[in-house]
């Protein structure tokens, strides 16, 4: 068996390039071959196929639910934005209108004015706020929504760079700055926590410099990770905006003095780009490897003779058990070889594999070979459930501990320009540096290099007070990288 | 506490509008008072409201866990459609194209090709299932997803016709006519099952007539249901293309003989129309009133004595219980009198309310409210959730019945012309009346009267052979009404 399955294997592994001759083109097999999505006839937008969007299902209803114990409410808002609206904001308009798709035409008639197919909502949620919002009984006020949004950029890639992407945008109105900023943090936390527990992917937690923040924004959080080519990707970001956007807007309430103050908001959002991340911190040479809780299918029953009744049966049995208890289960029952059925598992990432064949049967156990380390155990049929839960817990745990250690193992410090480079390069990683704080600095060292900074890290490891780009004062520690 | 109770309600429903006096005024205080939704700065787009999405949001969860049981899988499409694949299949984008809007602008260039933000995306399916289909193995392909799309009305109203609308949109592929035509009637059902069953609103199954089938559709189906103005509101369709889209975009598979051929095509869709009938069927003077499965909040929980420790630590008690045994439960503490709360509940139609004041408390009991019928019984602690499951259920039932009534009251039959517009407008309802299928005699019909066929009912009832409009041979029985 073992034989013919490792035959198959090399047939379909062929077709995905090798991720260290070019980490780019595996990528792209990946998530072609695994159809997670297509490309479509509107250029730069791409079709999510069935398997890729059970991907943005799982991660909508645990993080959907995760805002809902925050008292985060749902609602929708216009795909659409008034020229004059998105206008309002000054800096929020410059960092968006490059980017923008205009309607020009509803109908048969040229609009008076065009209208943008939103790239973000924060305009409408001040539109909406300046409404409904008139004294502090009416606040906080924590909205989300799940829609896609619109950017019109050059150069695109299936999930981590398109001109459509799907994502959950929260924008909330608070009374107080301090309030403002205390949910912009939580909401970086609560993306750390599922990011990391339920994506297996390590953060890191930090602020983004005043060059990187977001349009209209006082101060930017993100959590960034780390793929297995050393670059960055931002993974989920909060806004704190200050009283910025209230004053565009003109959004007051009555406070509990009985007087006019300003709104404090705050923004925050994890798209679709999320899963090139997992794609990248966890796939390898042979596919996908979806860690469990995020897996559409947790669980792929192959019986190894489909064309013996028995095996058959015994197979849908386990399969319907599986079900019952709400595991994610397939079970392959088409005419290919075993072989392939293994291999085309491992490609599809399928965390659990379990192998039920004639000798299986009247020994009463099964055979589970794991996607993670590809173990394999015997494991007798009265402890099927409690060894499919040890072994999906550890697996996830597994995946885990694995991509920190490669975060840790890819994080280096430097304190010149030369070290810097070097190390990002050599290491394929981060380096932890100094900075002085200027936009310029930070602006030459993109132009130079095409490095960035990717945080001012909440935890600080460095002592010295140079910056290492430009040997000025330094004014913080920075995590510098490439980034996707 | 009855007597404040009746003078707060006063002072709140004045604010509506009488449903006997002005219906469509009554419709829009109910969709803005309850805060369902709001007006946006987009002309013709609203703003769905938390309180409106969460209603939305249990639509998508219990339609979405049905179409999953029969294997439909979700995916995305792009929201734009360029406009020569939009183009293609003749009838289709006749029926589009008045009231598409266009994205000229991306960037800062103008596009070499216009591109229609998607009315609905059976042009989008083909062109993906152009790709993705080749062989007979690769069917069916059953898929679905929840998006927004657009269209331009000149005329718009909450949830009823608005330029962006939220649905579902289910596009499968087969490889038969008659596998094609299976599913689209599993799916009618299926829809008339959930709008039944989930939202108690009773509906009629039928075809749609020549003239009132979707652009490019062999046959549409349809469910039907009655407004509590007598107009009809169409709630769910689905659609037999046939092979037509697969021959205007060349969809070819090699089935079980190897050879060539074009594949079969449905689609299906609900929207957030349907929020439309759940006001309008069920609503009252009182303001909305939402059955049991539906309502974002199933039970209202106000203590009578706010200021009183042991009242408002015992109605904290209740809500804590009710909300782990897994309802959906809402605590009043605010300061607001009571009646005040009672009237408030019930115009969010709430549907069970439960008071709990000293000697409630004092006596181990509480006090039940049903929205549906004022209904109000004195319950002991000890029989509590055994009481609440019935009552929830009963309330579900009892409006279905309700509903059910209205609508078998509300259909007459007539034999000729001025019958049948004397009886749709006297009874306000519809009439069943004989047709002989002539695109131009509805048209003529529609044209003087407004008066449209609803449906050709899968039930018949009329035994005689004349066309009730224009008195030739008649072809079909046809449910004929005023619709929205």
């Amino acid at each position: 068996m073992e034989t013919i399955a490792n035959d198959k294997k090399k047939v379909i592994v062929k077709e995905i390039t090798n991720i260290d001759e070019d980490f780019a083109k595996w990528y792209t097999d990946i998530v072609r071959k695994t159809r997670l999505c297509d490309y479509s006839s509107v250029k730069g937008c791409m079709i999510i196929e069935p398997y890729g969007y059970a991907i943005w299902e799982n991660i909508m209803r645990e993080l959907d639910n995760r805002f809902k114990k925050i008292s985060v409410k749902n609602c929708a808002m216009p795909m659409f934005i008034p020229e004059s609206l998105l206008t309002k904001e000054k800096e929020h308009v410059e960092g968006f209108s490059p980017e923008c798709a205009w309607v020009t035409v509803g109908g048969d008639e040229v609009l008076e004015e065009r209208l943008c197919v939103r790239p973000t909502s924060e305009t409408l949620f001040c539109d909406y706020y300046k409404d409904v919002i008139k004294s502090y009984r009416d606040l906080p006020k924590l909205l989300n929504q799940w829609v896609s949004v619109v950017r019109w950029e050059k150069t695109t890639r299936p999930f981590l760079r398109s001109r459509e992407f799907y994502w959950q945008e929260g924008h909330t109105a608070h009374q107080s700055i301090e309030e403002a900023k205390d949910f912009t943090i939580k909401m970086l936390n609560t993306y750390a926590d599922f990011i990391e527990n339920f994506l297996a992917i390590p953060v890191i937690k930090g602020k983004k410099t005043e060059k990187e923040k977001f349009a209209g924004a006082l101060e930017t959080y993100t959590v960034e990770s780390i793929m297995r080519d050393g670059k960055a990707l931002q993974s989920a970001t909060s806004h704190n905006f200050g009283d910025g956007f209230a004053k565009a807007f003109g959004i007051k309430f009555l406070d509990k003095n009985n007087e006019l103050s300003y709104i404090y908001q705050t923004s925050w959002g994890l798209s679709t780009r999320i899963i090139g991340a997992i794609i990248m911190v966890h796939g390898d040479n042979e596919g996908l490897k979806l860690p469990p809780k995020v897996a559409p299918t947790q669980i792929m029953i192959i019986p190894i003779k489909v064309k013996d009744e028995n095996n058959v049966k015994k197979a849908n049995e386990l399969y319907n058990l599986l079900i019952n208890l709400g595991f994610r289960v397939e079970i392959d029952l088409t005419d290919k070889s075993p072989g392939f059925k293994f291999a085309d598992s491992e490609m599809r990432g399928i965390p659990l594999r379990i192998e039920i064949g004639l000798k299986d049967i009247e020994n009463e156990q099964v055979v589970f070979v794991r996607r993670d380390n590809h173990q394999k155990r015997i494991i007798k049929t009265i402890n099927l459930v409690e060894s499919i839960k040890y072994e999906l817990d550890d697996i996830q745990k597994s995946m885990f501990d694995d991509a920190k250690r490669f975060l840790n193992s890819h994080i280096d410090v430097a304190t010149n320009l030369k070290e810097l480079v070097d190390k990002i390069d050599k290491s394929s990683g981060f380096v932890r540096a100094m900075h002085c704080g200027e936009k310029e600095c930070e602006e030459k060292l993109k132009n130079d290099t095409g490095i960035t900074a990717r945080c001012i890290p909440f935890d600080k490891v460095l002592s010295n007070n140079k910056c290492a780009v430009c040997g000025r004062d330094a004014k913080y520690e920075v995590i510098f990288g490439r980034a996707y």
